[in-house]
């Protein structure tokens, strides 16, 4: 049994990725391979504890770097708990975000240490790091629009309705991209959610081009 | 009201720290200083799962340096929740074990990354380093002695109970220790355990001159 592939979406908030994790789900699916969708921060009991105390603000004294530890804890138990089991299994594992946020978030938007921050997301992700990332872009006014049509939908703890707030984080996004080309591809979330779908699709036939043949 | 002072017990299984713990609480109640008693991993019900996890070795396959990240974001959780409001309100801390016991178990023991474990001590810790550190130092031969003596005792995870290995874990300590000699005192942990009350309150008292006069 070949093992299964780890493919993680990250982007901004209103870019559409928890929607492409879903629909590219069903067309592995279809395509005859075993699938498991989960999330960041989360995905198993313990770190969905760790999200929803952060969400609190629990630990927002103590600053982003601490808060990455946090994260970090709930990411290695959705590792050894869900992750690593299943891609074991030969399912292929799609996460709406990983390790990139933690740069993104904790590093470029609030100012954490971004040299420590690499070395922790070394340490969680030891020596299989996602196979792919695909980053899910959109130019800060569309997803704003986005996330103002969302039911409740109040910007979030990291000002992405503002303009500046969602462009600072695009850009951090690629730029993680383009720094670790291999490993990383970007697709162009703007249009309606089948013409997106279709472009990860592709991406991921040409990552995977011997898996899919 | 001047902040508490928070002190930390190190030393290997079998040198007497939770028992010098409860004595200096003693003590120290006695002269009219407010006393928190608390030990690590644990301290808080989100570190106390962790303790659990670790033990259970959910995460033993995911190496050292990810076992000191859980260890480390249940130390924060214990710092925001627990330790740092007691020394706001001027009440001293008194924890058995903490960011030493990482750097000796996960690090010199298990073999972590030792330049990685000491980034995120500092980082959990942040500019709030423990004001003292107390090493109950015991011949590897006394402390096995003491083990053996206790209920039930397996020898635990870190085979304590074989003399070499509870000689590195002393070494560890006291090397530890030597390096940081302004936030360190070394206790003889040799003889009974008012003996051994006696040098600790000493060693406190020196340190703590101003608070204690």
């Amino acid at each position: 049994m070949a093992p299964g592939r780890f493919i993680v979406f990250e982007g901004g908030e209103g870019t559409g990725k928890s929607t492409q994790v879903g629909r590219l789900a069903d067309t592995l699916s279809k395509a005859g391979i075993a699938t498991l969708t989960t999330r960041e921060p989360g995905g198993t009991p313990f770190a969905e504890t760790i999200r929803a105390k952060l969400l609190a603000g629990d630990h927002a004294a103590s600053g982003p770097d601490a808060e990455a530890i946090l994260i970090s804890a709930g990411r290695i138990d959705h590792l050894d708990a869900v992750i690593r089991p299943a891609l074991t299994k030969g399912t292929w594992v799609l996460c709406d975000r990983f390790t990139d946020s933690t740069l993104v978030y904790q590093g470029r938007v609030s100012g954490g240490d971004r040299a420590f921050l690499s070395a922790l997301n070394a340490r969680v992700v030891g020596e299989a790091p996602p196979d792919l990332t695909i980053v899910i872009d959109l130019p800060a006014k569309e997803a704003i629009a986005r996330l103002a049509a969302r039911p409740g939908a109040d910007g979030g703890r990291w000002d992405e309705s503002s303009e500046a707030g969602h462009a600072a984080i695009r850009e951090a996004f690629l730029d993680l991209a383009k720094a670790d080309p291999a490993r990383h591809v970007i697709v162009d979330g703007a249009g309606d959610i089948d013409a997106v779908a279709d472009r990860v699709w592709s991406a991921v036939q040409v990552h995977f081009l011997a898996e899919l043949a």
